[in-house]
């Protein structure tokens, strides 16, 4: 019976390890360098290497190990077959083959976007719920959705890709992606600053955001000063959030949504502007779908790795 | 081993059956009709002396009965528990107890639009793939999802609703469901009825379809005639039905989409007006999704009612 695992989340700087218990109680955390020079074929050595030096240190028996749980930053396919990870300077290749034959430990893997949904399910905002959808609103805003406590692959690993949900037809400018009127341009960090900047030039009011940095922090902080600017800008990411998450539960009828990300910490105000607009697009047997806050932060990866091997 | 098993399709009006083979092949198919009076009371009833009689007419010996599957047009949680289903006058209860308890058999239920989504991955237009949407354009618009060969339930049973998606912010009358802009009033038979009469209203130009009853079928047929309103109207459909699977494809990421109901008997000519704007709002990774026609009309339902239960 195993007795611990592993829950690595690798990340284009840092790669981020979890030694945990088979309960799910995280004994030790630590990071090394994510090595992405030379097509990233240093990473599944390095981690490897450092998975091997602490179960030597810590006098591990290997049979007590249940094995690697990890997240990767691009789709995987449920064999563990990589599609090419820009950020890593991976090609197509199969990680868990690779980090398997080089510990020999069973390994799993998903996209890190339902690796973090998956802890934050197991031990984060989302405890006590087994169909639950993660949006992460960062610099892009990524997605991991689990049905009936499972990771919700997709056939090319990129379920889950809400950022990129057609919801702006007015939109003008281009996603990264490509595309016109992407969600991520208007709800995610750096969106909430375009849609900012556009708002104040377009008007003559004067703002607490006048004359600084804008920054979804500042916006969501200038609305607590009752700011009328930053209210406006805060109901445009409002209303693109709240429809486009009505739509999501249309497809996956989850019984929560889980906020994660850097404009999550401005807490539950972002609510208070997303809600609205989710009930009146919301399809009716979705309406008394729920919405939390992400609890794990940076740990959420690493925690829902080790519940991928935990199971 | 199970030899035999019932595929059962429970409709507004006639309950479908279909004795199975345990390979699939359909061996028989009748109807009776459906009892919506007194809260539906005598449906499932009705069910249980069909089945009961048609094994009795077969002499059939009820261990080599896998069970029976059910699809029911509404709700249906995991365990059967049917939450109100309105044009069978049922409230709240479960139909697989019911079902077993008054034939010895086990039973496995789900939604119609899952039951059809499984059909026509088994045996239809879906036949080869694991990840199927399937989109039946009729009155409205209903979906399954099946996704690894499994149905896709959802939380309340309402995954799928797809044709309540907020598609079109631009619209100002509402939907049977209470909202307003959802995919149905746009794409479904009714839908393009309803923009059809608008475009023509619209336009001096002439068409084949002035002075004639206006349906789906009699749009498509004046396109294949080059007739330009109709082709107008088919852009309108297309145009949001095209964006609604894009959209859909970033949430479930499926291999293939699978559409039936009545417009789909137009044929492939559909696709020519949906690709362009697929293609146009598909995030990358989706862009390679297929397309396809269903093939088993009125009988996708009991075909994935048998399935669930072959499983």
């Amino acid at each position: 019976m195993g007795k611990f695992c592993f829950g690595i989340d690798v990340g284009g700087t840092t790669v981020k390890l979890g030694l945990f218990t088979a309960q799910g109680d995280l004994l030790e955390k630590w990071e090394i360098k994510t090595r992405v020079e030379n097509g990233g074929i240093n990473i599944i050595p390095d981690v490897a290497e450092t998975v091997k030096a602490k179960i030597e240190e810590k006098n591990i028996d290997k049979n007590e190990i249940i094995g690697i749980g990890l997240g990767v930053p691009g789709p995987v396919k449920e064999d563990g077959t990589i599609l090419g990870t820009a950020n890593l300077g991976w090609g197509v290749f199969n990680v868990v083959k690779e980090l398997s034959d080089s510990t020999g430990l069973t390994v799993k893997a998903t996209n890190d976007a339902n690796a973090a949904a998956l802890g934050e399910m197991w031990k984060g905002g989302g405890q006590g719920y087994k169909n639950i959808v993660l949006v992460t609103l960062g610099t892009g805003i990524g997605g991991g959705i689990i049905l009936n406590g499972q990771v919700l692959s997709g056939t090319n690993g990129a379920s889950g890709e809400i950022g990129h949900i057609h919801i702006n037809d007015e939109e003008t400018e281009a996603c990264g992606c490509g595309n016109i009127g992407c969600l991520e341009q208007v709800s995610s960090a750096t969106g909430i600053v375009r849609i900012g900047k556009k708002v104040l030039k377009n008007s003559e009011k004067p703002s607490i955001l006048r004359n600084k940095e804008i920054s979804a922090k500042a916006v969501f902080d200038a609305v607590k000063e009752d700011d009328e600017l930053a209210i406006q800008i805060a109901e445009i990411f409002g209303e693109y959030l709240g429809k486009a998450m009505a739509i999501i539960a249309t497809v996956v009828d989850p019984q929560v949504y889980v906020i994660g990300g850097g404009v999550s910490k401005a807490g539950d105000i972002i609510f208070k502007f997303t809600d609205k607009y989710f009930q009146k697009h919301a399809f009716s047997a979705n309406r008394n779908i729920k919405f939390a806050l992400a609890k794990l932060g940076n740990d959420a990866g690493i925690y829902g790795a080790a519940k991928l091997i935990i199971g």
